[in-house]
């Protein structure tokens, strides 16, 4: 039996470490100049060097006169003066005059000033130190520099700044890593972590050394760590942190300085490392993207706050969960969420939960934690979604849940310039039907085949009989056998099979044609094994793990396979009746309708658009 | 009568201009490298190159198996297998299985494998693109990439990313600038607004040219904007846009353009100029910094907005507003303020609002707009605050308002560390303490001489007297005769002297003083001209508009003057009892009874220690 995480600890214990042994901790600081400060936190208070204004100046066009000799004047009874100079604004006022007098306020003639406005002493004069005075502080220590402060700054005679500055090396480890830019072969995974995490410790100022990959051989790990430790105040090595055969990391830091924190109760993100070499901080990254992801935003951005770098503070929303959740209990767990305010409340979808799949953390606009006391969050739970976006754009999220199809990415694509923004999510047909009936979704995307023959209707009048809807027509679609070299359906019994998941629309197309056919599930090899999207159907393919599957042509053409039509099926958005009165629904509908899809889906092949935005209504 | 800005127009209708104009422009596109790509807009949807993961991988650590093989396993009744190959997380699943047993439910002997557990087909392996599929779309265009992403592009074989770009020129004008690191002399001012716009813009994800300094000559203007308007999408002219004798910009645009706007009912900033030149929009910005400010802000950011950059989110709290401002019918004020929480609530101060006072926006943490159809905000009003720093640092706001003294800066920075953040608001002693009564501060720093020779309590039984109030001693500090080359107090009414405003505790000591000796205010010349500070009244006395004033010592020696004591005074910070319950007012406390804090106040001179942190009580 291998070792696994020993001494679990959990997240709060973890970042109580980390408080404990590095809160006194400081980084560099360094001199910038003026023009690169903004957003840089000071590491000593400003003061100004010289007073503004440094001489009385004038605050407007106009004239400078000795107030006493302006008294009475009006516009009805001006008084006309001859000791006065003409001064625009930021003009000095020569000492022996005490105010300014508007331009709009005088006539000027030859030698003579007709001034339609008394002045008290000093008005219109800017008088010197106004601003500030040489000397006074401008800006306090530990402040982030905001941009319009360096036009007060060097107004004020700075021309550099002493700034907080922190460096964290990034060691990439793995010997079935491969560069950016290079295919992985068999086995092997572009290196992507540490670009994640450079960006990620860059958006918090923080400046970053990445290594070049390092194979899994102890002796390279070690020299890497040593120049890492020299060279920055923080280091992060990525991989290596678990407990498999070539998880060398823990054991590398501790012979070099010690483990305090080998396992936090975390997911994803079990196995995250904190080390210390030479008083400095080592934290071991998990290699799976999304727990990488994890030890970034709770561990690795409160670790930089203690070197007294501002973090953005996560707005949060109470959204109602659509799914239940199971979760360990010990373990706080972190779920990925798409939110959008569905009418006035805010609604969680959540993402898929694999750690490898990197594109739920794309996807999604927010997270929630299910916390380690408990055992997962039921559906309708109202939870606390923290945004990953600002609030603005979470609110713009429209949910669209139900049948996948490409097309949805390209309109999704389409509306982005109205400020829209498409969340997709892919549950099927069916399972669109079902959130749209419990009002968890803007609009559900279906093909659902009665076994009249009639789309989506039949089902929509029995699951949401007394309801107002409206459907779309997104595209007439092709439904074809996808397969290596050419198949036919009748040959179907003789193939493995590459099935889609219950409750999908291409699924009950299926059964509608082997029922037609007569041919019994059971025969049909690979019935069982499920694929939840067209794409993963034709990949399977590709791959040889299935010989055929059914899928829109899209799919195919997409990975170079063959398609032979099936059936033609129509695909429509379906939403309520009243949810056109929402800007972003009509903007979703003319695009629908627009001639730039209809060249889009013409363009991806297998879709017929005669019917394209075509509505109709229910009851 | 020279020319005013004629057709002054809204806010709303010259944004509603710049919608019409230019609501259709684009900047350009450019290729950025994946690790540059942070933050960026993406200028066209993002497809993967590749399916993740490419074939069948393990997701945990353990052994490959037949999955039919493992029927029936448990802890109880193991099953050995010899069929099975040992895998690590991301090794490939050979074709030959179909499951992986993790390894903490497994015994590995010699050639056999004892398995604990049974599974089912394909659990614990990532299937082939259960990530993403090759063609699948990443990202929509108009999107601003997060750092995660990088890993996630990087991982499905994007390199590079097409990205928005938008090049502003920036052109400093006015013979009366000195570049920065120059000190101006009299009547010059350091050119600092074009790089408050360029850090502003950067902000914003515009890249910059900033020009050099060109003085008021046409030629050399028209010459500048030839090249900016070449070179960039958007061209910014700051000053030179108003109607002084040297205001050339406005004229220059209309000869080789169009100037579509002169003038709008905003203040600051009136004078702001929108025009166009080959298509391109030109800003005429005005000189006075927060003008300058403002056109950023309320102009030049929504026009950035409409090339497709997002701009930030202003979050708005709902405050009470401490003091009544008057403004203009048809001009939409903008005030700055410095907003913090008092107990439930939210109370915003405005701060100076002089067009040529930086500092106030130094201060500011929000700003509040004025409509246009209103004469202005009543104190106690509740205003709308748009924060201009994160919420979380406004919340940490304290409100010190009463008598500036120098050590009251010191002492912001002294609690910096400890998150706290004093905005520190000067109206003097009186205007302190009354400010205090209306609950509209945290503390007012109070030196009010009783004609008792009491410092402060009487004040406060008078006007506060059912209230539980603490003083907290910040220094007993020595007011002195601050003059050029020594003075006393008994020439007082042979020479002009430098007062202090109403209300401030220094004018109080005067009144006292000269009560003592029997001298009549009117016989001391100046008595009333009003300075508000410290320093404004030492910065007087050196420029020789005054021979003396009253201030502490750390003003006389800032600005190297002479300083003879005449008397010493309790400078106290008043809070009500319950305020020490908020642990940011204990964190002050802490600070003022630091040693650091009495080392501070020895390095600056002018203060005695010995009862700094001393306590009382009221009633």
């Amino acid at each position: 039996m291998v070792k696994r995480y020993l001494d679990l600890i959990s997240l709060e214990r973890a970042l109580g470490i980390l408080r404990e042994e590095f809160g006194g901790a400081t980084g560099r600081t360094v001199q910038v100049p003026l023009g690169e400060a903004a957003g840089r936190i000071t590491a000593a208070p400003i003061f100004a060097r010289f007073s503004v204004p440094a001489i009385h100046i004038s605050a407007m066009d106009g004239i400078a006169v000795r107030s006493a000799e302006t008294k009475g004047a009006s516009e009805t009874r001006p008084v006309t003066i001859t000791d006065a100079v003409r001064v625009n604004t930021g003009n000095i006022v020569p000492s022996e005059y005490d105010a300014v007098v508007m331009i709009e306020d005088v006539w000027i003639g030859e030698g003579s000033y007709t001034v339609r406005k008394a002045v008290t002493p000093w008005q219109h004069v800017r008088p010197v130190g106004e601003d500030i005075g040489e000397s006074e502080m401008i800006l306090p220590s530990l402040h982030q520099i905001r941009p319009h402060e360096l036009g007060a700054l060097a107004a004020y005679g700075v021309t550099g700044v002493e700034v907080l500055a922190l460096s964290a090396g990034i060691i990439p480890t793995g010997s079935e890593l491969v560069p950016i830019g290079t295919r992985p072969g068999p086995g092997q995974a572009v290196e992507s972590n540490t670009l994640m995490a450079a960006a990620h410790l860059r958006a918090l100022g923080v400046d970053v050394r990445r290594n070049a990959i390092v194979p899994d051989e102890p002796d390279l790990i070690r020299a890497a760590i040593e120049e890492g430790i020299r060279e920055n105040e923080i280091l992060i090595i990525s991989a290596g942190s678990s407990a498999g055969t070539r998880d060398y990391t823990a054991s590398i830091i501790a012979e070099r300085g010690e483990v305090l924190v080998h396992g936090v109760g975390i997911k994803p993100a079990k196995p995250v490392i904190i080390g210390r070499i030479d008083g400095k901080p080592v934290i071991g990254l998990p290699g799976y993207p999304l727990a990488a992801l994890t030890v970034l935003r709770e561990i690795i951005t409160p670790l930089v706050a203690l070197y007294g770098f501002p973090v953005p503070e996560a707005q949060t929303v109470e959204a109602t969960l659509t799914t239940t959740l199971h979760s360990d209990i010990g373990t706080d767990e972190f779920v990925l969420l798409s939110v959008g305010r569905i009418g006035e409340d805010w609604v969680a979808v959540p993402q898929s939960r694999g750690a490898g799949v990197q594109m739920s953390a794309v996807r999604a606009n927010a997270v929630m934690t299910i916390p380690a006391s408990r055992e997962g969050a039921e559906a309708g739970d109202t939870v606390q979604a923290r945004l990953m976006v600002p609030r603005r754009q979470a609110r713009e999220a429209v949910l669209i849940t139900g049948s996948h199809d490409p097309c949805i990415d390209r309109l999704a694509d389409l509306v982005r310039p109205g400020g829209v923004e498409i969340h997709p999510t892919h549950v099927g047909s069916m399972g669109g039907l079902l959130t749209l009936k419990k009002g968890q979704c803007h609009a559900a995307p279906m093909h659902l085949l009665a076994p009249d023959g009639e789309y989506n209707t039949p089902f929509l009048r029995k699951y949401l009989p007394d309801t107002d809807l409206v459907l779309v027509c997104v595209a007439e679609r092709e439904q074809g056998l996808i397969s290596r070299e050419g198949a036919s359906f009748d040959d179907l019994t003789t193939m493995t099979y590459a099935n889609r998941q219950k409750g999908s629309g291409t699924r009950l197309l299926l059964d509608h044609l082997l029922q037609e056919r007569g041919i019994q599930p059971a025969a049909v090899r690979g019935y069982d094994r499920e694929f939840t999207t067209h794409l993963a159907v034709a990949l399977a393919v590709r791959s040889g793990e299935a010989d055929c599957g059914m899928g829109v042509y899209s799919a195919a053409q997409a990975l170079g396979l063959h398609f032979a039509p099936v059936a033609t099926e129509r695909y429509e958005l379906v939403m309520r009746a009243d949810a056109l009165d929402d800007p972003r629904m009509a903007a979703i509908l003319d695009a629908i309708r627009s001639e730039r899809f209809s060249e889009i889906l013409e363009g991806m092949g297998g879709y017929r658009t005669a019917e394209t935005g075509g509505m109709r209504v229910l009851p």
